[in-house]
This record gives structure tokens, C-alpha cells and sequence, in this order.
């Protein structure tokens, strides 16, 4: 029997903050159940934690960053707790973690660890998108976030068309 | 006020059959109140149903079939009941309609005739694989099904291989 702790990919809210429309009720369980969470920014996460299981004991929760600044060192520590039998959630700032979001690193480090993974089911705006847009699902390319500055975004959307 | 009924595009589970692990409270409400279903296989959608609402009489509601073998003049008919100002759900036989099942053909033809479309938020094998693979989700491609002809889907991931 393996006794380590797993890692739990854990979705937030997107666009409403109705838990009862965004998360199934045992992804809310597993929320409350957790000490332990990988986050993009600790003010968004503590925030959704509070919304998801307003009675949990802030004090008790202990939060790791993940971003763009979190060094590869830091990033390697996060997962320790695996192995002394507690499992850890990774919640992304908006939608599914993994998905357009430094998540993966995580992800990529437990299969390196042989840590259980566990994906769990949420909104991902990429996908409500795909399915509402009546275009076809059967295969389909997501190529990333557009350039915020516009002549960028413009250049890169041409470059698209034409690859297409 | 628009009093047309709406598109409402509902997942299916995957993998296992707890509907408090699958799909948010709010999306199991839908279902409860819907009574127009446009659906894959009449006996998949019926068991679902029954799972998510085992008090709903299943002789009220109407079924529509679309698969490969639906007729255009068929699917046309589909949406006529948004028009009396009932919605309809479109339910696929595993996970997200729309993604990798003839559901965008509905959703297209929705768009068409200025029917709302939602969107309901539930497990998607591709998305779920693609969060725990730990793999690049910055931007990605769903190429669809592999053939089940081991010569063809040697062959095709070959080709994809040589493509990427």
C-alpha cells in the first residue's frame, strides 16, 4: 500500500464565484480536507479556500508559490510533504491548474517522484469556449494567451490565419 | 426580455458514475427542470437522467437523436421548441458535449438562429488527461481520435510524430 500523500489539481472559480455552479461537491470536500496547497498568488487562493470552506481554520493552511519568480530549488521542496503522508492541492488563479498557467512544473515534478496525481473536475474557460463556439471538436489546437499589446496581438493573429 | 429557451449543454460522466464527483449541484438542478434532451444514444441519455434525477418521470421527457445518422432536415426541427420558450439540453454519452462528439453541429445551428447557448461545467477526458500529464498546457492540440486499426494508427501517429 502506498502510504505517501498525492497531489490534488484543483480548479477555481471562472467568471461567477457560485461554488455550487463551478466545483462538484467532493472537489469541495477535498478542499476542506487539505492542509496543504501549491497557489499562484496567496491573497487569490486564501480567498477562494474562504469561499469553498468558510469554518476551515485559516491559520492551519500552509501555502507554497508557484510562479514565474519561484526558483527551481523552492519548486523541488514543495512536494516533501508527500512523503510524510499528507497530500497537497495545486490551485490555479482561474480556471483549471495546468492549463495555460505555470502549473504543469508541478505536475511534470510528481511523475518525476512517482507522487499520485489527481485531477479534479472544474471550469476551464478554453473548454466552455470550445464547446459553446459550435465549431469542431474533434480536433483543435489552443495556441495560448494573445499579446496584450495590440499591434503584437495583430501580428501574431495574421501569423496564425496564415499557419492555418 | 428574450422568452426563447435556451441551449443548454450538459456533460456526461466519465470513468465513474458519482454524480457528486462529476458535475456541480447547479448543473444537476438543470437537468432536474429540463424536459426537451438532444442526445446521442437514447439508452446512455435515459440512465443518466435517471442517476441524476431518479424522481424525474422519464415519461414526460423527449428525447432527440443526433449521431451520424440524423438527418439535416432532422436537426433543423431540434430547436423549434426554444421558440415556445422551453430549453433543451444536449447531452453527449461521455463527457463534454461538443468536444470529440457530433454535438457542434446543434450548438452551430443554435448560433444560427440566435438561440442562447450555455455552457455547463463537468469532466472532459482530454482536459483532465492534459492537467495530470504535467506536459506544456500553455498551448496545445487535440488531433482527435486515433483509428482502432492497429496498420491506420500506427500510421497516423507516425504522421503526427513527423508533423510536430
Amino acid at each position: 500500500m502506498n502510504k505517501n500523500g498525492c497531489l490534488y489539481l484543483i480548479p477555481n472559480t471562472i467568471g461567477n464565484n457560485q461554488i455550487d455552479e463551478n466545483i462538484p461537491i467532493s472537489v469541495k470536500t477535498i478542499i476542506e480536507n487539505l492542509n496543504h496547497f501549491i497557489v499562484e498568488n496567496e491573497k487569490v487562493a486564501r480567498k477562494y479556500i474562504k469561499l469553498v470552506s468558510p469554518n476551515k481554520s485559516q491559520k492551519e493552511i500552509t501555502l507554497y508559490r508557484l510562479n514565474k519568480n519561484t526558483s527551481l530549488i523552492e519548486l523541488d521542496s514543495y512536494l516533501n510533504i508527500c512523503f510524510k503522508g499528507e497530500s497537497i492541492g495545486l490551485i490555479s488563479d482561474a480556471g483549471c491548474p495546468g492549463i495555460a498557467d505555470p502549473g504543469a512544473l508541478i505536475v511534470s515534478k510528481a511523475h518525476d517522484l512517482k507522487i499520485k496525481i489527481k485531477p479534479l473536475i472544474g471550469p476551464s474557460s478554453v473548454l466552455l469556449a470550445l464547446m459553446a463556439s459550435g465549431m469542431n471538436g474533434q480536433n483543435f489546437a489552443f495556441n495560448g494567451y494573445l499579446p496584450i499589446n495590440k499591434t503584437d496581438r495583430d501580428k501574431t493573429i495574421k501569423l496564425l490565419e496564415k499557419n492555418h
